[in-house]
């Protein structure tokens, strides 16, 4: 009598979630994975480090749901109470698996450490549960099926740690899953730099509809939004419906969806610069770094990434960028000749050290709290791509938020006009651009 | 028959945190403030958007607990149904709350929008339920009382963005809370870089022994380790317990315990530098601005902060820090002669430019996953700490860990080195230094 997995209950064990000492992303990975091959999440709980509660818990979801899966409560510790539980919910006793016990061993002697009592405790499960290999850390999962008035459900415990539990899952878990259907809940991201999330829906339209399949809904981000596909329904069907719905999405937000799924500003921009065989400099005030900083964060970014400075005081605009201290005293250091200034003197610079950068960025602006000036509010930047044997292109953008969201947005738009004149769009205006 | 609130349950409403498409951060939240307060959360939940599964759990958790506070489905929208299912809850029909209506109707006059019928449904309420203003947002929150079988459960829904439900809580749940006693869950977090977390027991001895009180706890980070005090007794007692333990731990664990509570490794040097009225400036390499973009996070850092190279390619170390070519033809970009000149040349740099530093943080290494060479893995990272006046102090890491990992470790040990020169301890060594 195997149980089907037509709904799921998701379970987070630990003191330090329930007390919120510590926020529980294990849940939702899982009902993601879940949902992707047609199993939804009916509920999820977080409990405490308490023997009873996660029991009652497991027989109270056994009777609604065909599967359970767990994290957390594993480890060797006093109060790591989910195999107990599991055994309390089986009505059975807890046995030593032999494999557990083995795999267990070996691992410390790995290590060179000894298998005291308190690790051997974690080689335990339920005498009729299975014991699931951990590769990366020393608590095996229990797999189990509790069966209450001829329904089964099937129980998994993974351990807490996202490092451990996600290859379990992957491994042990997402195989084995059996849905009452082939019907998946399946989804792609697409993300928007430039327009304000309260014209996609006249753009998209229908694709918005509440009850149309796929459906599109929206999170905006600091800095961006995202464009979130949804379809219900046959496996078989969720590619073309999918792939369907991104190509309308980019059309109707075309030119700003800039990337999609894990993909970030930066990553694009490195990727199509490294096409194009270019590279870019960046000229930093306000910033502080932080375009740098995100260019980097890219595996390869040496490539396309010159150098950048970080030109914090007036001094260093100077100093390092050779912006005449003359023009900072007449306009002020937030202005457009000021990021024109820093545009130039990072590509004459970069040309001068014989690396010479096909494009830079320049950032100057008031980021706050403090900083502001008549006509100059908090969130006034001007922004500055150069492009070696180009027109330069400088905007002014008033940035609502706070410190960090202003830094943010002031970050996300030079590389959205770097982005923009690299797929021959710089034309396109952006977000918190004035006229 | 008011009810007590002893134990809680969280309830986060929405089906894209059951379908694991964005992590709830509100009911850890909720629950670290009810903890405060001597209110124990029991369980969280989880649920879809379902009248009848939010109506069930309000029934249920009513019967369990003394108080439910949710967050989510308040919104205008079909799919918005936390206030028809408290009202089935409480067997009671929705009706319109003029005062609700009449907030509703100001907000919009304010922004210029019509009150259309769909937002018009955000006024409405269960006939015994109080609407909560909200001064962020559309959606009133709503408080009313299950009861059952002679016991009273006060139920809170609030709306789910943290924005506009955290100042809600603040001034209006959390004065009214009523915990059975005066007992409270108070905690303080301390952080800690450069002792591996393996040693922090014996440096804690007794503080870490599951049952004293206070008790504190490790949570290892990327780069540091958060030593987390709990403390659960009478509220009068909290404060004096949590300072006597907070004083023992940052005895045993001194001088590596750089701050509490919301304090950054940045925010902490830019203090110590500012009490001090010194400076300083950054030459950065695989680090890529990361140190310059967490000093300028900081409000007030233009005061400390005078400028940084990202001298990402040989050529702009030579170019803006003044690094001899001969030193990185000899040596590599990865090593000790061309770190001192890094830091050195920032040095000079801001001396020439009329804004001298008085400390300068070079780090150059390698952050992979490519570039490694014989002799030099990855997470071969040189930091060097140059103070005007002073030798320099140049030290050799090895970080474990992928790209992400060794750039924020790096920075992590630059900014350390820093703090400890600050305090006068530059002679302790930190984490995963070479001899």
């Amino acid at each position: 009598m195997p149980a089907t997995h037509d709904t799921a209950a998701v379970l987070a064990i630990g003191d330090e979630l329930t007390l919120g000492e510590a926020v529980d992303t294990n849940s939702a990975w899982i009902a993601r994975r879940l949902a992707r091959r047609g199993v939804r999440a009916a509920v999820h709980q977080t409990l405490p480090d308490d023997r009873r509660a996660i029991a009652g818990a497991l027989r109270q979801l056994a009777g609604r749901c065909g599967l359970i899966v767990s994290t957390g409560g594993l480890g060797p510790t006093d109060d790591d109470l989910t195999r107990p539980a599991l055994a309390e919910a089986l009505a059975e006793p807890l046995v030593e698996d032999a494999g557990a016990l083995a795999r267990l061993e070996a691992r410390f002697r790995e290590i060179g450490r000894d298998l005291l009592g308190a690790n051997r405790v974690q080689a335990m499960r339920p005498a009729s549960a299975r014991s699931i290999p951990n590769e990366q850390g020393t608590a095996p999962g229990l797999a189990a099926t509790i069966v209450q008035a001829g329904r089964a459900c099937d129980v998994i415990c993974l351990p807490g740690p996202p490092r451990e539990m996600r290859p379990m899952f992957e491994a042990h878990v997402e195989p084995a899953l059996r849905p009452s259907g082939n019907r998946v809940i399946a989804g792609r991201d697409l993300h928007e730099l430039g327009l304000p999330e309260s014209v996609i829906p006249e753009r998209l339209g229908g694709l918005m509809r509440r009850g149309r399949n796929p459906v599109v809904g929206t999170a905006a981000k600091t800095s961006f939004v995202t464009c979130k596909i949804r379809f219900e329904g046959p496996a078989a069907q969720a590619p073309a419906a999918l792939d369907d719905a991104e190509r309308r999405v980019r059309e109707a937000l075309a030119p700003y969806i800039f990337g999609a799924g894990d993909d970030t500003l930066a990553s694009v921009v490195v990727g199509l610069l490294r096409e194009r065989g270019e590279t870019v400099a960046t000229a930093e005030s306000c910033t502080g770094g932080m375009i740098a900083q995100w260019l980097t964060e890219v595996a390869g970014a040496s490539e396309v990434f010159v150098g950048g400075a970080v030109a914090y005081s007036n001094e260093m605009k100077s100093a390092c960028l050779g912006v005449p201290a003359a023009v900072i005293a007449a306009h002020g250091a937030v202005s457009e000749p000021v990021a024109r200034a820093m545009a130039d003197g990072a590509l004459a610079r970069c040309a001068e050290a014989g690396r010479p950068a096909t494009h830079a960025l320049a950032v100057t602006g008031i980021a706050g709290p403090g900083g502001s000036a008549p006509g100059k509010p908090v969130g006034t930047v001007w922004v500055c791509r150069a492009t070696a044997g180009e027109p330069a292109d400088a905007r002014l953008f008033h940035f609502p938020g706070d410190r960090d969201t202003v830094r943010e947005r002031a970050a996300c738009a030079a590389l959205g006009m770097l982005r923009l004149r690299l797929i021959g769009r710089a034309d396109a205006r952006l977000l918190w651009e004035r006229a």
